[in-house]
């Protein structure tokens, strides 16, 4: 009975993930073990906190939310991973790792208090995920309280995309190999967690049992759970790579691309070709060949983040640190301390993780480090933490980091070169997207490329482009010509911090725009701003960027059009603003401090 | 002989540091270790990398900077932590925990890569420190790699400030008192390390001993250090608080304060009936015994964030989760999704280790969560890495989050009711320095407290005052007047997100002067500039706040001079912006198109 509902679980994950893309492989490695989660403890009465929650698929489904999964990932659809405003079973919507533990001790503390202690929380984690440091501090807090009801489901597939990394994958192989007899003591009992397994994780009598077990024990306890990531479905568990753990719109019979996946709902890399990691895959290749300080740094994303490449070139320069930013950063400054140049690939949203350590670690030493972070800007269907919007203005606040983003690949090239050749941190951005087309410059100005400037009215608007959106204030420049209007437009390379020639530029214009698939708050235009105010430049700015807030998952040009991203948004703002009334300009300079009018002296109302 | 020495810095120290202030407990203990470690390790050949740097004076001593002690901490003196500008022997500036195990990590590689494996990498790390999660995943990914020699000094004296708390420290325990015997396993052999130890840290012989031991293994090893912090010194083996692990200037005979230590060179807590810490301490428990849904969260820092009081009076409601920031916020995060209202007490600068679960863990869910941020702003002697200057900047990025600055006391206890009161994350800035005393608003006017409002030209200039800095700024206001310029002083209360009420008050001044010691770039004055620029204020704003820059240890006040943050510098930033010529007016609504001066429309020169 049991059984034949997992099959019908897998046909049903297979068909709709097949049709609209998401997640694979990771939820058919946990169809039996969210049965039996669900079979033994009672949600939501008992909290199931889903660690990452890219496994999250069949708890959908078994919470009565099967319809939704037509319009998965699709805007105002199901949601990729639990989703607090879905249902009541979901606690987290935060897809980053390694912070289910911690939920789990805070939720099992607040229980405590409440002398509901019957009430179980269980933590369901990946060995992927227990390589992240904060994965770490959950352990060593909530093993320490064994008075709290705790279950730690470790669900041990040997992978986070590739194959675990690091000592502690070694020591959970030992476990699972020794089988019951050898697992008396391990880390976990050394930690203060009973440890009940390992547990086959496809064998749904033996899981309830051994759950049930776990949820008598009135303490802090770890099931080892064994799966198999794609279980079941022939493609994934044949793919090498990673057993399909997220696909695009694909054919269910070979697993493979049945579209062009870049632009749809699907999670896969765009197209190896034309990417932008595979662009910047080429480049970090072609600088190691001539630079052998060169080696590089992932996180648990040696593919998806472009290294693979590099990888197969210099197998001994490649590092990869598991799911541990904080690490991969430290680690980073240590090996520059000792003469090399390290390129710290990692997407933009999860570099917040390493904040810390790109200050104060990297930073404060002035040591040269190179971080690429890839998915900057709107990442589409992944949602509200997978868009990389924090980037420019959180690493806008670390001392001599200089950032930039490339507008194509020849820029790509250019600017990593560059970057590696500094003595000092650096952070170069691109998208998840296809590589812009190659956008030659007029001509390079200070070390800002100048993209277009109009003829007869080249001074009345600047337009500073950041990165790939260059293109589309090219487009606007050419719109704006329609209304008379002429427009400069640059390309800063380097954007932070601001170039000084920027401001000057600016003020040689009647207004400025930027543009940045980044937060408007903090931002690239922002830092215009203040570097404008600081040296005494009126010019209005006008700041097109994201909003802030979280924004939600949508397909990603969806998205950049809903938030003015575009060229015609472009367009709009400079003829809101060349329609605007004439700004009050109550400054010193311009009217003497005796005359001012009547008006402006009425004191602010009070209340 | 090597005893006689050990003794003779003893004594060294205890003159020394008792005379200027320092870290003591801490470099008591670690006498014998050090002198060990130089004894075996041939540095700088070999790496020694001290984990947070406050053990690090012994080191200091045996490496050439005796004299420098005179100056400990003191400006253009001796820094109380590592410092590579100071000496080749030094590797690492930054005083935050848990990072030593990655930075060896990276050296190890890096001698890897260059056929330098004979010389050695060595991390002495706290026990303490070992409940970070950057530590973990150091030691996960150091015990993977057999091959590179990484020794890891656990130095164990079973405490940070307090004693270590956890399930780790618990095992090291069991390993302390079961002796050779009993550790053939344990978790550091989990995690692939050969185990040294327990070593007695205060028998140098048997110390050099195993540190040898440990040298001539070829791959990782854990060498376990037991150590009595403030060893050797009365008063501090006597202080069950923290064993005097950092003091002002104090009496060398009984350990207690010779002076105030407020104000000098020491890192004692200030005096406690006046300290904003203890402002804070109090209104906590006052509005613990109100709500009982108010719980209360600390990274390792029960006394020093003030939260010793609510822990005798509620005990219960107060955890310690050891130095691990990011688990204290996320596990606050669960708290609060099972219905308590969490306060987390965190020194500024340590906050920014838990940014993503500030992001994405509290304000993604919209959790009430209230961060109260000690030390924020300018700390003093300790250093580049402990002023709390990067709060405002970073965390104005994260929607929803609500940040305020209590201007005095009463401020504090009214804002953290509010924040309280408050359904989602709210997060108050205090600084290290004595309470201010009470400051009364004339109004309050949509939340905007106005402090000073000049009788005849209160519109000549808005000063926006930051917490305790709105002392600075009143006194700013009153020295204008001698000049003939009026002001309006507020105190915004909650400064992010900007109030709307602020840029419509200054709309009605001629200048807008912002201060905060915070960094100019990305802070409140850059807040409110964006603020006036969307809404088409063009008042200029002049941002007073630290520089984009890594700022060295000397006295708070010193610093603040230097910096601008007071009286004076606010009246001269006044002076100069109305000397100041007018600037340029090139926008459309008041210059119409075809109308431009033939000087702005030579183009921008290239080359």
């Amino acid at each position: 009975m049991l059984p034949q509902l997992a099959g019908e679980i897998r046909a049903f994950l297979v068909e709709r993930v097949c049709a609209v893309g998401g997640h694979l492989g990771p939820n058919l490695g946990v169809v039996e073990l969210t049965l039996a989660l669900h079979r033994v403890f009672d949600s939501p009465r008992d909290a199931l906190v889903f660690d990452t929650g890219h496994q999250a698929y069949v708890h959908k489904l078994l919470t009565g939310r099967q319809k939704g999964f037509v319009g998965l990932r699709q805007e105002d659809g199901l949601s990729g991973y639990p989703s607090r405003s879905e249902s009541e079973h979901d606690l987290v919507a935060n897809s980053h790792a390694s912070t289910a533990l911690s939920y789990a001790d805070g939720l099992a503390k607040a229980r405590q208090l409440a002398g509901e202690q019957d009430r179980c929380v269980v933590a369901v984690i990946g060995d992927g995920a227990m390589t992240g440091g904060l994965a770490w501090e959950g352990l060593n807090n909530i093993g320490a309280a064994r008075e709290r009801r705790v279950v730690v489901v470790l669900n041990d597939n040997g992978r986070s995309y590739a194959p675990t990394t690091g000592a502690l994958s070694t020591h959970l192989r030992t476990l699972q190999k020794g089988g019951r007899a050898q697992t008396y003591r391990n880390v976990f009992t050394d930690l203060g967690f009973a440890y009940v397994g390992p547990v086959d994780g496809h064998n749904i009598a033996e899981l309830e049992q051994e759950l049930h077990r776990a949820r008598q024990m009135d303490r802090p306890v770890v099931v080892h759970v064994k799966t198999v990531k794609g279980k079941g479905y022939g493609p994934a568990e044949q793919d090498e790579a990673d057993h399909l753990h997220a696909v695009g719109v694909v054919d269910p019979v070979t697993g493979r691309a049945a579209v062009a996946a870049l632009g749809t709902a699907g999670t896969s890399s765009p197209s190896p070709a034309r990417s932008w990691t595979s662009v910047f895959a080429g480049a970090l290749v072609e600088v190691a060949v001539r630079r052998p300080e060169v080696v590089a740094v992932t996180a648990s994303m040696l593919r998806p983040t472009g290294l693979g490449i590099m990888a197969e070139r210099f197998p001994e320069r490649v590092f990869d640190v598991g799911i541990a930013e904080q690490h991969a950063v430290t680690s980073a400054a240590g090996m520059a301390m000792a003469g090399l140049h390290p390129v710290v690939a990692i997407y933009a949203t999860f570099l917040n993780r390493a904040l810390d350590q790109v200050l104060m670690d990297v930073a404060l030493h002035r040591l040269p480090v190179t971080f690429v972070l890839d998915r900057a800007g709107i990442t589409g269907p992944d949602g509200a933490s997978h868009h990389g919007m924090w980037d420019l203005s959180v690493f806008s606040t670390v001392p001599g980091l200089q950032i930039a983003a490339p507008r194509d690949p020849v820029q790509l090239t250019e600017l990593l070169d560059e970057a590696i050749a500094l003595d000092g941190p650096t952070m170069l951005r691109i998208p998840k997207a296809t590589a812009s087309p190659g956008m030659e410059a007029l001509a390079r100005m200070d070390g800002i490329d100048i993209l277009h400037r109009s003829s007869a009215r080249s001074l009345d608007v600047l337009i500073v482009a950041l990165g790939p959106l260059a293109a589309q204030a090219l487009k606007a420049a050419r719109e704006l010509e329609e209304f008379g209007i002429g427009s400069t437009v640059t390309d800063p390379r380097w954007i932070l911090p601001v170039n000084p020639a920027l401001p000057a530029l600016a003020a040689r214009h009647r207004l400025v725009v930027s543009v940045e698939d980044n937060l408007r708050q903090g931002g690239a235009g922002t830092a215009l701003l203040e570097a404008c105010q600081d040296t005494g430049v009126t010019t209005p700015v006008v700041r097109l960027g994201l909003p802030h807030a979280f924004i939600e998952h949508a397909p990603r040009q969806q998205l950049l059009e809903r938030y003015g991203l575009t060229a015609e948004a472009i367009t709009n703002a400079v003829l809101v603003a060349r329609s605007a009334p004439a700004p009050p300009s109550p400054m010193w300079a311009s009217a003497p401090l005796a005359a001012r009018a009547p008006s402006a002296a009425t004191p602010p109302k009070t209340t």
